[in-house]
């Protein structure tokens, strides 16, 4: 039988292997006291499976408050096995097996999950995003290189009218893409109903005008009869985009809109840190996209490098490539787009687009292109021909001394630090 | 306008003070370089509000590896507030705002968000627990007392028949609550209909012989669609509990359930290590459990006294009380039940009935049943032994001298250590 496989850098009071040993049991077939029922036909169909196992050092104190205390805190990587007969392809049930109550045992000191195969049948099962960079790109009505995005600022506070006005000084600016907040759905103070009215007034004029369809990401976050809803507003007013706060709404509700929705799904991991933040528990972003891209998110946050996060670079660089790469051992690849964001300006365009090698991605700048000295058409363009630069292997000062407005950016805005 | 508060112990490169002016401005109108449309009349309407702030002491070190570098890591509590406006009583919302990007901002070395507190709009708005410890005890047939309940073992591996039959041994013994495992959903080793079928007949005999409806609480986790025909298939099997993982299936999921159930809703918190382990970054349970009961769970998982996991003893009693507290400031208090599980005999009983005063609770307990010298129906005795005595303000000891079950447990279950 197909089995999943799930790797865990972990530490313990009682040493690695017996550490394995207790997690393995307690996501499976154990429990703390060896029952009867529990036969040795039973185990070898449902139990997990220690696959490898490998010490990396030892600790005198523990990473992690530890109700068992010790003088020695083993630390290393355990790589366990179960076989899909307990979960199928339940995206749920495997979340509950790979990522639940090992978190809180009392025998681990620390531990990330940081790595997950799956069998082909789950790239088979689900979905997966319906639309893509392909699709993302005739929504669009034909784009080439990575789409140019922005976000509403202030993040709330603007009118649904203000948003309207806000959207077409940015089309007018030659923009792509263009988000709401995570933090603006369908409060009083801006009503989603509202909001999709004035923006898509704009963009849709817009569009007949130039023939290019400006994306706009619209935050349908709610409950799922509200979510449900939300998806026909979009529909009635030509949007083509909605964006779900992932950790708000859950799997289950992020595949509702997949069901349910004939637009691109913009994913945004507010709250990502909670998983990613500590070195000692969590869960690695190339494991948690392979859910979120199951459940059909066609764009994935990954933050930006030299963001005002603080997220290393490599983790960033991880993480997109991740939500490009094949989501199980088999079947359909279901790529999604990486979305870059987050204190982004002309310096990340080049590393960005030599990181994945492709110009299938979202890049977000805020301040990079409202802040550029001749306007946010300038921003916009100098960010585009920083692309156009990096896709040619053409350096920023080669490019530059051709085109004023990124001569300007790379004036305008202070060099950042990778790392 | 009413305000959301906030609260968080946080430590930081830039100082309390700075960080807790980051933190609000990230998470309402602000961004990274002030924009022209940010006016004042607009800060003044939308923005977070610092509202108190405690410099508790400072490190050389920061707590969590962090982008700005410093010399100087100064630790404290901020509370924040927002006006309603933005989110209005959207959890989605909300949930984004006070748990979102914050968790990644360079400016914090660390970063618990530790309270929250929530206007009277939010207990009007959503619906709340359907039922809570007087409907679980109606669905019943009348209880009195704690229900004393137990979880299927092995987790997985059984067939529905197998479980059929664990139930009718376990109903045999006295039990008043059965779950599922948060491991065994609806997976091809044991499907949910097969089980259903083979439970509720056993259970439903049960009753129509005794007037003794046991709750056993089925784990239908899984897609939106797919949880609703899981509801319908418990109807029709004359069940009355249905569990959903809340971190698998997300907010949006449970208030689906919620609309749509006749049933408990017995809410799993498998992954909650996630946001509890580490001391510095996360949610503690008394914040989480009101997004969870406003959006309708009866029952909540909160551990054991004592457990098997690390959770310290603390840690359990105040997440227990605040279940059963008043959800916001004024409307419906939406009181839940809480479930005490992992490693309980009954040396926990007593101290865990005190930390309540009252028996509105469910203590599920596996091996502290099962492994009674007498047998499961003895170690059931033994535990309601313990609650009556608890509730009588008898002791242990002095009950065991009337209660050979009790005096036996005693024996056979070594004393545990709180803390």
């Amino acid at each position: 039988m197909s089995r999943v496989t799930a790797t865990y850098e972990i530490e313990s009071p009682v040493g690695v292997a017996r550490a394995a040993e207790v997690l393995a049991g307690e996501q499976s077939t154990g429990t703390f006291v060896r029952l009867a029922a529990e036969t040795d036909a039973l185990r070898e169909r449902s139990a997990a499976r220690i696959e490898a196992l490998e010490i990396a050092g030892v600790s005198d104190r523990p990473a992690l408050p530890c109700r068992l205390k010790g003088e020695r805190f083993e630390r290393g990587t355990v790589t366990i096995s179960w076989p899909v007969g307990t979960f199928g392809t339940s995206l749920q049930t495997l979340m509950a097996t790979v990522a639940g109550n090992l978190f809180e045992l009392a025998e681990l000191s620390a531990c990330r999950l940081t790595g997950l195969t799956l069998p082909e049948e789950f790239a088979r099962a689900h979905p997966g995003p319906h639309f893509g960079a392909a699709g993302t790109r005739a929504k669009m009505g034909g784009h080439e290189g990575p789409l140019i995005g922005t976000i509403v600022k202030p993040s709330v506070g603007l009118s649904p009218e203000e948003t309207g006005a806000l959207a077409a000084s940015l089309a007018e600016a030659g923009i792509d893409f263009i988000k709401d907040d995570e933090l603006q759905s369908d409060g009083p103070d801006c009503p989603l109903t509202e909001r999709v009215a004035a923006v898509m007034a704009v963009l849709n004029r817009h569009a007949d005008r130039t023939g290019k369809r400006i994306v706009y990401a619209f935050n349908i976050s709610g409950e799922v009869d509200e979510m449900r809803r939300r998806l026909d507003l979009l529909s009635a007013h030509g949007a083509t985009c909605a964006m779900v706060c992932l950790n708000a709404v859950g799997l289950s509700g992020l595949r509702d809109v997949r069901n349910h929705s004939p637009h691109l799904i913009h994913g945004h991991r507010a709250g990502w840190g909670l998983f990613s933040r500590s070195p000692h528990i969590g869960v690695a972003f190339p494991v948690m996209q392979k859910f979120w891209r199951l459940a059909g998110a066609d764009h994935l946050h990954v933050n930006g490098l030299a963001s005002k996060f603080t997220e290393p670079d490599a983790s960033v660089a991880a993480s997109a490539l991740a939500v490009q790469a094949s989501v199980a051992e088999g079947g359909p690849a279901h790529p999604a787009m990486p979305v870059f964001s987050s204190g982004q300006t002309i310096w990340q365009v080049g590393p960005t687009r030599a990181l994945l090698g492709n110009d299938d991605l979202i890049f977000c700048a805020g301040g990079g292109i409202l802040s550029h000295p001749g306007g946010a058409g300038a921003g916009v363009r100098a960010l585009r021909q920083a692309a156009e630069a990096a896709r040619d292997g053409v350096t920023l000062e080669d490019a530059a001394a051709r085109h004023p407005e990124l001569a300007a950016a790379m004036k305008a805005f202070p060099p950042v630090a990778f790392g």
